[in-house]
C-alpha cells in the first residue's frame, strides 16, 4: 500500500500510537505528546514543511523560520502549555546564500522570543529546501482535546479565512496591499501565548485544539475525540475577508472552513463556564467568536450543511 | 556567499548564537541547548539526515529511525541528561510504502525505549526521504564541551572506528558477515544510557562531547572549548576493526579518527578523578579507554602527528 492511497491522516493515525507511554499527560495523535516528570507535564512537539510549500508571493526568508516555529507554538499553546524552548533541523542547498539559513534561524528566535521562549540550537542539512521545528513546553494539566454534549463551541482569534485569503490570493496574483491583515495572516501568523491565561478556567475547558488543519477538521477532531458532533450557527467573517471575497467574487466561507494555517484556538466550553471565559477575553482583549454548539448527534454541521472532515493533505 | 563555501561547521557557529538565551545550563554551540526550569536543566536537541545518506547495504528501514534517535539520545547523554522523550518529523514520498513510515517509526520508538524514554509523536511531509528526530532530557547540571590541561582523555565505548569500517565495506561491497560488530556499528549504533552513572563525578569531569563527528574532530571540540590541545598516545583498535583493515589492506587509523557515527563520548577527566571513573566503569562493564592527555600546547596529535580537525561536512 502506497502512502498517497491512505493519506496523510490515516498514516498519522496509524503511527501516532506506535511507542507512545500509555501514563502520558495527553492520548496518543493530540497536538502535542508528553510525559509527566517531577508532577508537571512537559510536552513535546515536531512539525516541519517544505519551503516550496509555504512560500507566498513577497513572503521574507525569515518568514520562513518564523512560521516553523510558529506551528509548534500553536499546538502547545493550544493544550495551554508554556513553551520553554524550540530548535529548527534546516536542510538547504549548498549553492543556497549564507543569508537564507540566517534568515530562517532569525525568524525561529524572533518567534520563539515572542512565544515567551527561546531558540536553543539546531541541525544543518543538505537536501531540498525544507524545515522542521521542535519544541517543548510545561503545563501543570494539559487540556487535550475532547468536547461534551452542551458545550459552546469557542473560537479564539480572528484569523480565521484569513491565512486562506492570503494563499487564495498568492495562486490569483492578487496584490494583498489594500489587505494588511491578510496579508500578515499569511507570511506573519502570530499563535496566541494569551492562551495561557485559560489555565485558570480549565475546570469549564471540556478540550481544545490548534486549528492551523482548518476550522472544519478541527471541529471535527475535538468532536470526534468526545464522542460528539458539532452545530455551529455562525462563523467569524473578517471585515478584511469579505472584502476581498467581494473583490474577487468568491464566498469567503470556504476560506474560514477549510483554508486552515491560521493557528488559532479553538475550545469546547462548558455553558456554565462561558460568562467566566468571556469576560477574562474580553478584558484582556483576545478576540474570539462564541460558534454554535456541541451536540449528541455526531457530525459536524454550519447552519444546518454538514461539513467534511477534509484538509490539506501532504501525500494526496 | 554560498552555504557550500563556508561549509557545515562555519554555518552552525553563525547560526547557534542566535537566539540563545544567555543564562542557558549549556553554551550555544554544544552538543545540545537547553534552559533550566525549577531548579534543573531541561535540555533539547534536533538531529537530521536524508535517508540515502544513512543507508548501507542490507540494512533494514527500521535502522533509519533508530538511527535517528539515537544521534539526539547520543548527544543528550554525553551531556549527563537523561532522556525524556523523542518525535520523529519524517519527509517521505507519496509512492512509497506505508510500511516504511511504520519501520521507521518503529525503529524510533525502539530506539527511545532503549534510552529510557518515549516516543511521543511525529510529523509527516511528502519529500525527498529524511528523517529529524529531537528529543528532550533533564539534568541535575549537564556536562558542557571543554577541558583543561592535564586531564585524561577518556574515551567511552568500544566503537571507535566499527562505523567507518562500516561505511567503508558498503562502498567497498565487502560483505560483513564475518564482521558482525562492524555491521552491528553500521547498522544499529546504540548511545550508551550507562553515561548516566557518571553523574556523581562531575567534579572530576570538565567536559564531555559526543563523538559523532569523528574521534579527531571530537579531541578538537573538546580542547578549543577548553582553550587547550590534545595529545594521544595510543589509540582504541578493536580486534574486528584490525581484522577486517587487515582483510582490506588498509590502515586502520584513519576510521577510528575520521570513522565518525559511532555515537559514542569522549570525556576530560581530571588526573585525581581516574581511579574513581576507572573503577565506575570497570565495575560496570563499561568499555572504555585512556587514550592520553589535555595539554596546554594547542592543537590535536596523536603519537606526535597533528590531526585535522575535519569530518563529514554535508555542504562541500
Amino acid at each position: 500500500m502506497r502512502i498517497g492511497d491512505i493519506g496523510e491522516r490515516a498514516l498519522a493515525r496509524r503511527l501516532s500510537r506506535i511507542g507512545y507511554p500509555a501514563a502520558a499527560p495527553l492520548p496518543p495523535g493530540d497536538d502535542a505528546g508528553g510525559v509527566v516528570a517531577r508532577g508537571r507535564a512537559l510536552l513535546l512537539k515536531t512539525d516541519g514543511f517544505r519551503a516550496a510549500e509555504v512560500r507566498l508571493s513577497g513572503m521574507p526568508e525569515a518568514a520562513i523560520g518564523w512560521r516553523a516555529v510558529t506551528a509548534v507554538a500553536s499546538d502547545l499553546l493550544a493544550k495551554l502549555a508554556a513553551p520553554l524552548g524550540f530548535v529548527l533541523a534546516v536542510f538547504l542547498s549548498p549553492d543556497a546564500p549564507v543569508e537564507r539559513a540566517l534568515a530562517w534561524t532569525e525568524g525561529a528566535a524572533r518567534a520563539a522570543r515572542a512565544y515567551g521562549a527561546f531558540l536553543l540550537g539546531g541541525d544543518t542539512n543538505a537536501g531540498e529546501e525544507a524545515v522542521v521545528a521542535s519544541g517543548f513546553a510545561e503545563a501543570e494539566r494539559p487540556l487535550s482535546r475532547g468536547a461534551r454534549p452542551g458545550d459552546v463551541v469557542l473560537l479564539v482569534g480572528d484569523r480565521y479565512g484569513l491565512s486562506g485569503a492570503a494563499i487564495d490570493a498568492h495562486y490569483r496574483g492578487v496584490d494583498l496591499g489594500p489587505y494588511p491583515r491578510i496579508q500578515a495572516a499569511g507570511h506573519w501568523p502570530r499563535a496566541r501565548l494569551s492562551l495561557l491565561g485559560l489555565a485558570p478556567f480549565l475546570p469549564f475547558l471540556s478540550g481544545s485544539a490548534d486549528s492551523s488543519d482548518g476550522l472544519a477538521l478541527t471541529l471535527w477532531l475535538l468532536a470526534e475525540a468526545g464522542g460528539v458532533g458539532a452545530e455551529l450557527s455562525s462563523l467569524p467573517l473578517h471585515p478584511e475577508l469579505l472584502a476581498y471575497a467581494k473583490a474577487q467574487g468568491i464566498d469567503p466561507e470556504p476560506l474560514v472552513l477549510y483554508g486552515g494555517e491560521e493557528y488559532e484556538a479553538v475550545f469546547a466550553v462548558r455553558p456554565e463556564g462561558r460568562p467566566f471565559v468571556a469576560a477574562w477575553l474580553e478584558a484582556h482583549g483576545v478576540p474570539h467568536h462564541w460558534a454554535g454548539r456541541f451536540t449528541e448527534r455526531p457530525g459536524v454541521f454550519c447552519c444546518g450543511e454538514a461539513l467534511l472532515p477534509r484538509g490539506y493533505d501532504h501525500f494526496r
